[in-house]
C-alpha cells in the first residue's frame, strides 16, 4: 500500500488510518481531503456515487434555500458557498476533468399573487440576513430569461446561488482521491464495531476492516448501521426526491441560470446545463426507503416546470429517477465527534449535500486529524441530539496528522 | 429448407415463394398465415416486432374507435374484431404461450358537458351503425369501475371491445411463424427489384432474395423503399404516438376493462392489465420520422388520465415510448394487389394496425395464392389511389397455391 505524504510507516500493510463508510459526495470528498493530509483512507460503498449525488440536480443555492432554514443554517451553507470556487479549481485540477461549476446566478419567479406574497417575504427575510439578491419586476425579468412564462409577474437573483453538474462532480471525487491513493472496498457494511468506548473498524461480507478512525457518511443509511451502541447516531430518514432530465440543444439553450418557481404554493426549480439539458425538481415525500419513480410526482414536475418556462414541453424526457435525500430530527446536517471514540459523523445533509460537501470535508478532515472543525460547523455536531457531551473525535494513535 | 404442407419442388433451394418486407404485426401475421397454406416463405427486418407493434397499447376498439373513422371501415374492423377469438386461440396454440387477449369491454367516458355532448353524438353514431353499445349514467359507471374520478357523469359501455398484450403477441407470432419454417432475414431491405412490370425480389445489405411475391408490409416506411415505379405505393406517412407503462400490483388492479375518456376534447385511454400495469396513451402527432418522447405529451398523457383515473398517480412510471403508425392519404388501410405483378400492398393501418392483423394476413394470404380477399377489403385497394386499374397481385407462377 502506497501512502501519500505523511504516512504511517508503523501500521501493519493491511491497515488504514481512517475508514468511510458511503462513498456519495460527503464520503467522496472527504476522503480525497483526507488523503490530502497524508491519511491512507478506504472508502466501503458497493457503489460509490451512485446514491443521492447520482439524483441531485446539482444546485448551490445558499441563497434561494433560506428560506425552508435557519440563520444558523444560513451562515454554514454561505460558509460552504464561498469555498466552492477554489474547491471547484482544486478537484478539476487534481481529477484532470471538469465539473461544470456554472457561476450563473439563480432566478426566483412566482406564478401569482399568492405567489408573489410568498416570495416578498422571503426577499425581507434574505435581506435581513444580509443576503445579496434583488428584486426584479416582470420586464427585468423577461430581458435576464425571455423563456419565462408571460404571466410571471416578478422576480428575485440571486447572483450567488452557483451549480455544478453532479454526475461530473462525483466522477472527478473518484478519480481525485485514487490519485491521492484512497482506497475502494466495494461492499456494503454490514456492522461498526467498537469495544471500550473506542472504534475498531467495519464489518462488510466476510471482511474486517481495521482502522482508529470511521467516518459514517452512509446518508440516509446511516443510522441503520449495525454495532453501534443506542444514541450514537441520531435517527437519519430517507427523504425521497423525485427528478427529471430533460434533453435539449446546446444551440437553443431554454435558460441562462437556474430558475425557481413557485407556482401556487408548489415548488419547482429548473437547472440548465451547457449542452441543453434542463434538471427539473424535485419532490420532498417522507415515504421511507421507497425509490419508485410514480406517475403523480412526474405529473406534477412537469405540470409546475411548464407554468414557469412553457418551453420545456418541446424537450425530450430523457430520464425520471429518485434518490433519498438524509433528513435528520431537525433537517440539519450532523457533523462531528461522537460519544464514541474515533466515530466521526457526517450526515444529514437533506437538501444541501453537494453544497455543503466541501465545508464538511474540511471539518471531517479537521476532525480525524485532532483539529477544531471550521466553526460554522460547530452547532451541527451530534451532541446537540445527546444529554451527555460527546467524547473527541479521535484517539491519542488516531491524531497524529 | 423444409415447407410445410404444398412446397414447390421445382424451385432452386434458396428460393421462396413470398418475401415479406416488415416484421411488424401486419407482416408477421401474413407471413405466419402464409406459411399455414404451404408458402415458403422470408420476413426481412433488422429487428421484427420492435417497431409501432411494440410500442401499441392493444386495444382492439372497432365500436369506440368509430368517430374518427367512415362507415366502409367500420364495417372492415368489425369483421376483423369477429375474427379475433378464434385467432387468438389458434396463435396461442401453435405458438404454445398466451397472448393477453382479454374480453372486456371498453368504458368511455366524458369529463365535463362539452365532452358529453361529444359523446352523445358519438352514441348516435354507433347506434346509426347498428353497433352494440350502452349510454350509462354516472351510477352505472362507478358501479362497473369504482375508480373513475367523481367529476365523471356518464359513460358508454362497448361490450365487444377488448385488448390483446402487444408484445406477447409479437412474441407469440415469432414463435408460431418458426414453428411453421418462416425464415428471418434481419437486415433493412434497401431495394425492391422489378422487371418487365413484375416484382423479382428485394435486396437488403449485400443479399438479394428472390421471390415472385413480395408482400409491402412496412409500416411508416412502406413508400420509402427505392426501386418500385411511381404510383405504385401511396404516400405512406408516419403518425407519432407516444404512450406510457405504469406498473401496479395484480392484487390492486384500478381497473377491470379498458377506459377511453375526453378530457376537455383531448382523448386519453387506460388499457389495464392483469398484473397491475395501466397502457396510458396516446398523442397523434405529424412530425415525420421522429420518436422522440417529449417533455409536453408526458405531462398531457399523465394530466388526462389522472383526470379520468385520479388512483394513476400512485402507479410507477415505467416507460415513455413512441411509436410511428402508418398513415395513407385517407387514412384508411392499403391492402391490395398493386400495377407490379407480384407485390401487394399491407400498410396504412394507422390506429387500427393490431385489430385488423387477422383480417389483412386473411387478404394477404389470399391475394398470394391468387385468391380473392374478403370482401370487406375490397374498399380498400391500393387501386384507389390510382388512375390505371391495378394488375393482379400474382403471376401464373406465383398463384400455384
Amino acid at each position: 500500500m502506497t501512502a501519500g505524504g505523511a504516512g504511517r510507516p508503523d501500521a501493519p500493510v493491511e491497515g488504514y488510518d481512517a475508514i468511510i463508510v458511503g462513498g456519495g459526495t460527503i464520503g467522496l470528498t472527504s476522503a480525497w481531503r483526507m488523503a490530502g493530509r497524508g491519511m491512507r483512507v478506504v472508502v466501503v460503498d458497493p457503489e460509490p456515487g451512485r446514491g443521492a449525488s447520482w439524483v441531485a440536480a446539482g444546485m448551490l443555492a445558499p441563497v434561494t434555500e433560506v428560506h425552508y432554514t435557519e440563520e444558523r443554517l444560513v451562515a454554514l451553507t454561505m460558509a460552504s458557498a464561498r469555498r466552492w470556487g477554489s474547491f471547484a479549481s482544486e478537484l478539476e485540477s487534481d481529477a484532470g476533468s471538469a465539473i461544470g461549476y456554472r457561476t450563473c446566478g439563480t432566478l426566483v419567479v412566482d406564478a401569482d399573487e399568492d405567489d408573489r406574497a410568498w416570495s416578498d417575504e422571503l426577499y425581507r427575510f434574505q435581506c435581513s440576513l444580509g443576503l445579496e439578491v434583488e428584486r426584479l419586476n416582470a420586464r427585468k425579468v423577461r430581458l435576464l430569461e425571455p423563456n419565462i412564462a408571460p404571466g410571471v409577474r416578478s422576480g428575485l437573483l440571486a447572483k450567488g446561488d452557483h451549480q455544478v453538474q453532479t454526475r461530473r462532480l462525483v466522477a472527478a471525487l473518484l478519480a481525485a482521491a485514487t490519485a491521492q491513493h484512497v482506497r475502494w472496498h466495494r461492499a456494503p457494511v454490514t456492522r461498526i464495531d467498537v469495544a471500550g468506548g473506542t472504534v475498531q473498524g467495519v464489518h462488510c461480507d466476510d471482511d474486517f476492516l481495521r482502522a482508529p478512525v470511521v467516518v459514517l457518511a452512509a446518508g440516509c443509511w446511516s443510522s441503520q448501521i449495525a454495532g453501534l451502541p443506542a444514541g450514537v447516531v441520531p435517527p437519519v430518514r430517507p427523504v425521497k426526491g423525485q427528478i427529471l432530465r430533460l434533453a435539449g440543444e446546446a444551440r437553443r439553450t431554454l435558460l441562462q441560470r437556474s430558475v425557481r418557481g413557485l407556482v401556487h404554493g408548489s415548488s419547482v426549480y429548473l437547472v440548465p446545463r451547457a449542452d441543453g439539458t434542463v434538471v427539473v425538481g424535485a419532490t420532498v415525500e417522507e415515504r421511507g426507503f421507497d425509490t419508485t419513480v410514480t406517475a403523480g410526482a412526474v405529473y406534477e414536475l412537469l405540470r409546475d416546470a411548464r407554468s414557469v418556462v412553457p418551453g420545456i414541453t418541446e424537450l425530450e424526457l430523457v430520464e425520471a429517477r429518485a434518490g433519498l435525500r438524509p433528513g435528520s430530527p431537525d433537517n440539519a446536517p450532523v457533523v462531528g465527534a461522537t460519544t464514541v471514540t474515533g466515530l466521526i459523523l457526517a450526515t444529514g445533509h437533506h437538501r444541501n449535500g453537494i453544497l455543503l460537501s466541501p465545508l464538511t470535508a474540511e471539518a471531517v478532515a479537521a476532525l480525524a486529524a485532532g483539529e477544531e472543525p471550521p466553526p460554522e460547523m460547530a452547532p451541527f455536531s451530534p451532541a446537540r441530539f445527546a444529554h451527555a457531551r460527546p467524547q473527541p473525535a479521535v484517539s491519542e494513535t488516531a491524531a497524529r496528522w
